[in-house]
């Protein structure tokens, strides 16, 4: 640390992404990404535009935001891009929240980050001890409110109903649910942004559009929030989503067929592991998202994590004491899963 | 605006970049984007990389930053890569400036909007009438000051000695140099953090290394004052750079032969051209920039600007007092600034 930074930032914890690790070959399970490539049109677009990156990109993205909305069912000014859903998120805690905001004490582990970069006080509110969020503490609350629907690291859903509801009796204060998630199995509430001036809707092609390494997000919420947000982006970083990445979310938009058969595949992979998982032993979460979050009576979280990294599969692990014996596992290839299942069957034999 | 914006940014004006049109076949010499494409070798690096866009990039950008500290004479610890020198800019405005900085009246204009962004004071210091910096203002000012060197819209440079002084004289304060006009003629500044802690350089790949679509930017300064970046950088967007940008941005770094023959071009066509528009009666500023900073006796600088987008070439103006006399005009290819001094020579016949 310099003499020079903001007192305000000496304490800050900055957040840990899962391990990219390149000095050996692991089975990535540990960073959510969707184990198939991109469709080809999306890889032909990107090498079509490379000769022209010497010019900026679109800073309005209307291309890629007028198929979006399409998409969505919303219009134009209902969309906003960023660098990733998380700037989009950045932007979302430093216009909205000064008068603070409340989420459940186990979520998006960025969101305290968040809030502390823009020093926005936050209230962490306990998940009931099954992991599920009591809708109680959200509805009337009073308090700008952010929520991952499916939940990280459970990936336990909400429905749109309750959502709604969160929505219509908090009408002075933003709600944001952030689903980066809610293609493998939950509902959006997009819909509901024509009604709810203060809902917006978060979402990222990283997960369920095999585009994390492109870095590409979307925000979809009333027209004068995403005003504000673009008031954000064009004070912050104009050029904010690359050329490439813009051409390649359009092609992206095209290709919903191979994307909506690639989640089916991954959530009957979902399924597939967690019967296998049960079979041992092992506790799971619900989940209706590309990973499974799990605990097992016999062995800790952090050893069946290091257990694996040692046989060569990386998942994530947290040492936050409520979660510390879970695990949180992607869901990659059949055959990853069955390579993880495997393991996992030698690392419990092995502690017998 | 909705009524969930932070008051802080109700008044708060956004920059706004050079227009982007796609409705007509411009000349675009209004973004200082170079006229050349990435080499072969840049473009590959992308079209190998495409597939492979469903893994993250690396968050620390190792690669790309082993690279850079080699070809600048410094250490991976010295280097930080963001989205473009834009999102760099932010988090220093974000992470440094809470006392407040200083810069001239005339520069870069996205300093005085993130000020606003950050509530960071900020006083602008009038340039002196020939529109060269008063190395005076800044000499011991005991402010944190900001700096484009070549400066911007004027292209006007100082040298390494004189930004040595700044920085020797304010010890307690961050003196932070924006290169990224520094290829076309002017000198880097970076050999000087290994003695001044508190200095900071900032470049981009988008003028002299034709990457502006691909949103590179990095800094380079003193081991704690990277730390700290990074430490804004992973609460803000740990994946701030894409992975084809990555990878691209390593390739270009082993193309630096091509780059440095493209800017003796268009150093070469800037003084060409700066030759043609002297003829002309045009009163310019010396650039060492891959721009010209200039202004007609006989015809007012919007009118200039409207002129010629009328004739399908986009130049830029402001409408900023001081300098509304004047238009930036980027240097592209020769057969484009032959264009321009021929179009410029029927606007002032036009007008006799």
């Amino acid at each position: 640390m310099s003499k020079f930074l903001s007192k305000r930032f000496t304490s800050m914890k900055a957040y840990v992404p899962g391990e990219q690790l390149s000095n050996k070959k692991y089975i990535k399970l540990n960073t959510n990404e969707s184990p198939f490539p991109p469709p080809e049109a999306v890889e032909n677009a990107a090498k079509s535009e490379a000769g022209r990156v010497n010019l900026y990109p679109n800073p309005d993205g209307s291309g890629l935001i007028n198929k979006l909305a399409e998409l969505y069912g919303v219009k134009p000014e209902n969309v906003v891009i960023g660098n990733g859903s998380d700037e989009l998120l950045a932007f979302t805690f430093h216009a909205f929240f000064d008068a603070g905001v409340i989420f459940p004490d186990i979520t998006y582990g960025f969101y305290p980050v968040y809030a502390q970069l823009y020093s926005v006080p936050y209230l962490e509110i306990p998940l009931r001890d099954d992991l599920t969020i009591d809708l109680n503490d959200y509805i009337g609350a009073g308090k700008n409110i952010i929520l991952a629907n499916p939940n990280a690291p459970t990936g336990i859903a909400l429905t749109p109903e309750n959502i709604e509801e969160i929505a219509r009796s908090n009408p002075d204060h933003m709600v944001v649910i952030d689903e980066a998630y809610v293609d493998f199995g939950a509902l959006t509430t997009v819909k509901l942004i024509h009604e709810y001036q203060n809902l917006l809707v978060i979402n990222t092609f990283s997960k369920s559009r095999s585009m994390a390494g492109a870095r590409l997000g979307f925000a979809i919420g009333s027209a004068p929030v995403i005003e504000d947000l673009n008031k954000m982006k064009y004070s912050f970083n104009p050029y904010n989503v690359n050329r490439l990445t813009q051409i390649m979310g359009e092609k992206a938009l095209e290709e919903e067929e191979y994307f909506i058969e690639k989640r089916r595949e991954i959530m009957s992979t979902r399924e597939y592991t967690a019967t296998a998982l049960k079979k041992f032993g092992f506790l799971l979460t619900p989940s209706s998202a590309n990973f499974l979050f799990c605990k097992h009576p016999d062995i800790g979280g952090y050893e069946l994590y290091s257990g694996l990294k040692n046989k060569g599969i990386l998942i994530r692990h947290w040492t936050k004491p409520r979660i510390s014996d879970y695990v949180r596992i992607t869901i990659g290839t059949k055959e990853q899963m069955d390579t993880l299942t495997k393991t996992i069957e030698e690392i419990l034999n092995e502690k017998k």
